[in-house]
C-alpha cells in the first residue's frame, strides 16, 4: 500500500474540523460537515470522503458554495416542506432538512422535505441513517452535475442521482445507498488516480459509445462535451438500462421536480451549483407494532445471509453489513488515504493557512501524480 | 406473425369479463380485473396480460385465490393503512388499497397503504396510474414468488419485486414500471414459449451459475431447486448486482415488512399465495403550485427526449411514452396474442363452461407447443 497513507479517525477529524473552521464555518457546522465526510470513509465509500474534499475546496473558492448561507423553509405543511438552500454547504442544508422531516414524521407518521439550490451533500446514506437512528425509515436522494446518459442518448442529462434507504434492524440496520448510475463519478476519479482502464459497461465517450478511458470521460463531463456514465443496467434495454434511467428519474422527482429547483442538466452552470435533494422519514408505528416490524425485517435479513451461496462464494451480504464491518475495522486500525488525495489535503490546509504537517505528518509526494480535478 | 392471433380490445374485454364472471366474481369485480389485465396488453407489457391468465386460472383452481374474499383494513391512521387481503384476487385487493391511499392523500397530502395475504396483482403500473389520473404521484410495488437470487446466492429469495411510479406531465404522464430483477419471470415464459435461449446476464441455474435455458430455470423456480433470475445489475458487484438486490429490498420493505406479511421467500408455499403489496400516493400540492410542478416535470421530459442521440439511435424515450404509443396503436389495430396463450385461453373458457369459439374464433393449434405452466 505504498500509494496510501494510514491515518487515525481522530487525526482526520481534527484536520477536517480545523480546515472547515478556517473556511469560516462555525464549530457546530464544521463538526456536521466532518461527520458526514468521515462516515463515508469509515463505511468504505472512499469516493465520497477525503477523496471528495478537493471539490468542496474548489466549490468554496469559486463561490458555488456560500459559507454564510442560511437555508429557508419556503413552503410547509404538517407532512412536507420545501427548503431554499441559498447556495449553502450541502451537508448543512441537508442536516437541517432531514431533521425537519424527522420532526414532522414523529408527529404525523411520515414527511417529505425537498430542497433546491444546495450543493453536493456527501453520501445520501448519512441522512437516511439520521432517520433510522431515530427509529424511522429514512430515505435520502440528491441530483448532481449531469453524468448519467439516458438510454440511447449521448449527452449526460441526469446526475449520479443516488437513492438511500435505511430502516432499523438487528444486529445491524438495513442501509442501502447507491447511485442510479452503474457507478459513481467518484469511482471513475479513483480509476483515474490509479491509471486503471474502466470495465466494460460503465462509461460512454462523446459519441455515446462505450469507453474505458476514465480521464477522457471525466474531462468530457466537466466540459459537457457528451458522454458520461451509463445508468444501472448498462447500455441496452436488454440489460435493463431503462430501469437505471427510471430510478434516476425517481430521484429527480423528489429532488428537483417537487422543489421546482434545477434538474441535473441545469445544475453546475453559470457559476452556480444548484443541487437539489429529497428527504423522506416514515414512522413504522403508523403500520402497527414498530418492534414487531423491526423483528420481521431482522428475520428476513438473517434468512438472506444464511441462504445457500453460489458456487465459489462464501457469504451473502445484506445491505449495511459491509459498512458496519468496515467502520469497526477503520475505527480500530485507521483509514487509508490515497497519496494523491493526501496531496489535495495538503493544498487545502495551505489554502486556509494551516500547516499540513501538523495534521497529516511529513509526507513525500514523489509517488503522487497530478491532481485529477480542475 | 403466424404464431400470433390478432384480437380487438373489445373481443378480449368481453372474453375476460365473461370468464371472470363465470368464476364467480361480480360484474364490477370482473371489470376491474379485466381492466388491469388489458392495460398491460395495451401498454405492450405482453408478459402480464393475456399471457398471465393461466396463472389466475390455476390460482383459483388450486384455491390460492379465494373468489369471495373481502379485504379488511386492520390498522389505520390518517396517513396509513394495513390491509389484510384474506387471499383475495390481487387486482381487487389492490384496487381498494390504492383508492384508500388516494383518498387519504387528498386529505393529508400523502399516504402509504401496505397489504398482506393477497395474490398476483397484474402490473404495478396500473395502480400508480390510478393515483396519477387523480393528479397525484402514485407508487405501487409488490413482492411475489421468489425468483430473484441475491448477489452471491444460488437460491431465489426475493420476488421480481417491481416498483412503479407515475406522475402527471404533458403531453403524457411519467410512467415507470419495472421489476427490480433484470427481467421478469413473464419474459422468461415468453422466451420459453418461443424456444429461444436466454441472453447472458439474465438467469442462474441451480448452482448459481449463468444459464440460458428458460425451461430449466422456470422449472427450478417452481420446484425451489435453486437458481432464478439475477437482480438488475446482473451477477457481480462490478455491474451493480447489489443495487438491483437493494431495490428488491426497498420493495419488500413497503410490501411484506410494513404489513408484517410473508416475505417473497415464504409466499407460494403450503397452498397459499400470501403476496404483499405497497401503495403510495402523494399530492404535489403539499410542495406548492401543482400546475407549476407538473410543467417543470414536462419541461425536463421534453429536454430528455430532445437531447442528442447516441450514434445509430434516432430517439430517446421518456418513461410512459412507449406505453402511450402502444396503447393508441393496439386500440386501433388490435392486440396480437401468442398462439400458446390463446390455447390457454381456450382451456380457461372450457373450464368455466363457456364456448371459446364464441369469443376467440375457430383456431387451429398445430403450431402450439405444450403449455409452459404447471
Amino acid at each position: 500500500m505504498s500509494n496510501y497513507i494510514r491515518y487515525s479517525y481522530e487525526q482526520l477529524e481534527k484536520f477536517c474540523i480545523d480546515c472547515f473552521n478556517k473556511f469560516g464555518f462555525s464549530g457546530d457546522e464544521s463538526r456536521i460537515i466532518t461527520d458526514v465526510l468521515l462516515l463515508s470513509d469509515l463505511y468504505g465509500i472512499e469516493s465520497h470522503g477525503m477523496q471528495r474534499l478537493v471539490r468542496y475546496h474548489k466549490g468554496i473558492e469559486k463561490g458555488l458554495i456560500k459559507i454564510d448561507a442560511k437555508p429557508e423553509v419556503v413552503f410547509e405543511t404538517p407532512v412536507s416542506a420545501v427548503i431554499e438552500g441559498n447556495d449553502g454547504m450541502g451537508q448543512l442544508v441537508s442536516h437541517k432538512a432531514m431533521n425537519l422531516a424527522i420532526e414532522k414524521a414523529k408527529k404525523t407518521g411520515m414527511a417529505i422535505v425537498t430542497v433546491r439550490n444546495s450543493n453536493h451533500f456527501g453520501i445520501a446514506g448519512y441522512y437516511a441513517k439520521m432517520a433510522c437512528d431515530n427509529g424511522l425509515i429514512g430515505m435520502a436522494m440528491t441530483n448532481s452535475e449531469a453524468i448519467m446518459v439516458p438510454t440511447f442518448g449521448r449527452l449526460a442529462m441526469l446526475g449520479s442521482n443516488p437513492i438511500a434507504i435505511s430502516m432499523p434492524a438487528e444486529p445491524y440496520d438495513f442501509f442501502f445507498d447507491a447511485s442510479t448510475t452503474v457507478v459513481t463519478r467518484g469511482k471513475l476519479e479513483i480509476y483515474n488516480k490509479l491509471n486503471k482502464p474502466l470495465p466494460d459497461g460503465w462509461a460512454l465517450d462523446a459519441k455515446g459509445k462505450g469507453s474505458s478511458d476514465a480521464s477522457d470521460v471525466l474531462k468530457n463531463i466537466v466540459a459537457k462535451n457528451g458522454g458520461g456514465i451509463m445508468p444501472l443496467g448498462g447500455e441496452t434495454e436488454q440489460s435493463g438500462s431503462h430501469k437505471g434511467y427510471g430510478y434516476g428519474m425517481f430521484c429527480e422527482i423528489f429532488c428537483s421536480i417537487l422543489s421546482q429547483g434545477l434538474t441535473s442538466n441545469h445544475t453546475h452552470t453559470g457559476g452556480k451549483g444548484g443541487t437539489c435533494h429529497g428527504f423522506i422519514a416514515i414512522d413504522p408505528k403508523v403500520f402497527g407494532d414498530a418492534a414487531a416490524i423491526k423483528e420481521h425485517l431482522s428475520t428476513f435479513l438473517k434468512e438472506l445471509r444464511e441462504s445457500p451461496k453460489s458456487e465459489g462464494q462464501t457469504r451473502i451480504y445484506t445491505h449495511g453489513e459491509k459498512e458496519i464491518i468496515a467502520k469497526a475495522d477503520r475505527l480500530e486500525n485507521g483509514i487509508d488515504v490515497n497519496i494523491n488525495t493526501v496531496k489535495e489535503m495538503f493544498d487545502m490546509c495551505s489554502y486556509v493557512g494551516l500547516n499540513p504537517v501538523d495534521y497529516l505528518g511529513d509526507v513525500k509526494f514523489e509517488d503522487a501524480s497530478e491532481s485529477s480535478y480542475n
